[in-house]
């Protein structure tokens, strides 16, 4: 326990990060549900008239600001802590779907939050202490030991390979290949922002970093990272259901970070064998919880339960005939899927 | 972490009694599919064929080692510690049916189990100590501090309130009743299975405990407890589902035990905010592994997967005629209930 200052910093702002990304789902939801009730046309069929409403850009800049505030999260305390919390946003964007867009929360979703709640709470109690950094050039140290830079060669390597040798191939067909790319860069990414971030709040203290060009390289790091991360999220979300993508992402992009911050930054040393047993279990925990929390999400619209089934941008295409005659409507869930309510679904087979 | 020797024990006598509890199911239940071969009667209809078959009385003889080394367990380790990991039972019946009886664990019965282990690994992790007692009268001060007393006469002041008064009106309608009177004899039930077992330890380590009137008066109380406890689960169990009372019965057990034992053998006392948190943490996972284990059951039988859905033994009497014609055939599942495979799930109502 006894969270010192900087680590309770970067867990509130880690906190107020997952807060804003949560809610800002919901608001831009709510702009395009306005927008499409204005228009007459939904966004997901090709509207752009969302852009002329303020509270999609309400939405908008939350997500942004809670960026940021991830970002700034990353200064302060170990990255072993402040990853896992990004699971948190998925809660607040349930809690929220269910007072405020009154998507019925199921069961199963609640058990998820309360996972995730335990996880965090666990993750948070036997975090490592951020250790005291005074000059980019320590961080520099860290990033060139021989461990970490095996690690960064690994990374870099496997997402070659997956990038020229299987993207082609399998890309379109095995979600593994976009997911695995840009979890790999996530890890990298992370790394980067927290020496970056560290960089820039040593700077606002008045201990200049930016006369170091380590500092600059730090950034160069985070732009690439980001760009590839963000390009094959992007590519991963368009082809595949954010049902499947999103849990799978979390849940490698959250290993991986957790992996490198440990090789990077030595968060496990000095801490008792106890402390780091909760960790894991507490990071289970939470992964075990996001996943559910899809699963339930899934569930709530099944075939089974009696008109709802889920299909994906792309999938939409692929609907026969026969069964586009069924169609009753289609709608966008707080993830930005569209869902097309079909009156037989037994006519789609996957 | 550090576990002493006397709470070692404890936990390994209480994940031993897991294990047989768990397996004793599975033992069970194919004792009973071979009798029901062999005879062509199903117990389910009345047979009572399994009586002559071995297999039937190795999971019988197993359950009740089981259900010792559980007792012996209490007499080495805080309650706190001992009664959480009764959860395990299920998930060692759950994976043995998995691999015995190839009955397919539902995606969500291995994320339950998953997370029922992390739980239990925090709770031992951050588990109190046992306290060291050297004579039943320590433990008979104990039991009569005022805080104790309290929660003693509240727990029979509500228990004598809800047979006596609810029960009648409305026992048969509302599973909290029976279930209820369980959960609050089962915590004082495991109060004085914990003064017994140590009084019996003590004795057997050449302390006498056995003169001692107090010893007597808690064995007393242990076989009162023990039959009310054991009466009412019968009846909870005859009037609803196993789906639905087994999960609701571990949780205010679970929860209620948990309460005396802090009151009685203030285990908290001296504890780190630290351990408290992740104890309370650590509990509420292993209660929603358990829940979400029985709902993946529940899934698994789902009338919407095509053919199966889940009656009790007292539901079944109320099969009206239309449905009986399409039943298909019955057969019990590793946890003792009646499942009815019918043809045509969309005529049975609830």
């Amino acid at each position: 326990m006894a969270l010192s200052t900087d680590n309770l910093k970067g867990v509130t702002l880690a906190l107020l990060s997952s807060g804003f990304i949560g809610a800002s789902f919901i608001i831009k939801k709510k702009g395009l549900k306005k927008a499409a009730a204005a228009s007459g046309i939904c966004a997901g069929v090709g509207g752009f008239s969302y852009l002329l409403e303020p509270l999609w850009w309400v939405g908008m800049i939350m997500m942004i600001v809670g960026e940021v505030a991830n970002f700034v999260a990353y200064a302060f305390a170990p990255a072993v802590l402040v990853t896992p919390l990004g699971a948190l946003s998925i809660i607040f964007s349930a809690v929220l779907a269910h007072f405020i867009l009154k998507e019925r929360l199921h069961a199963l979703g609640i058990l998820g939050c309360v996972m995730c709640i335990a996880g965090s709470v666990i993750i948070v109690v036997h975090g490592p202490q951020e250790r005291e950094i005074t000059s980019v050039l320590e961080i520099w140290n860290m990033a060139t030991q021989p461990e970490f830079l095996l690690y960064v060669t690994s990374v870099v390597v496997l997402v070659f390979v997956l990038i020229f040798r299987f993207a082609p191939c399998y890309g379109q067909s095995n979600v593994l290949i976009y997911t695995g790319i840009c979890s790999l860069m996530g890890s990298l990414s992370v790394m980067s922002v927290k020496a970056l971030g560290t960089s820039l709040k040593l700077t606002f203290e008045g201990m200049n970093q930016l006369i170091y060009p380590e500092t600059w390289f730090f950034m160069l790091v985070v732009v690439t990272c980001v760009l590839t991360q963000m390009n094959y999220l992007n590519k991963a979300l368009d082809t595949f259901n954010t049902a499947i993508v999103s849990p799978m992402y979390y849940v490698m992009f959250t290993t991986l970070t957790i992996l490198a911050s440990v090789i990077m930054f030595k968060d496990w040393d000095g801490q008792s064998i106890g402390n780091i047993t909760s960790e894991i279990c507490g990071f289970i925990i939470v992964l075990s919880g996001t996943i559910l929390l899809h699963v339930a999400k899934d569930y709530e619209r099944n075939p089974s339960r009696g008109t709802y089934t889920q299909i994906s941008p792309t999938l939409t295409a692929q609907l026969n005939g026969e069964m586009l005659k069924h169609v009753e409507g289609s709608e966008m869930s707080s993830d930005g899927e569209i869902v097309v309510n079909i009156k037989r679904p037994d006519l789609y087979k996957k």
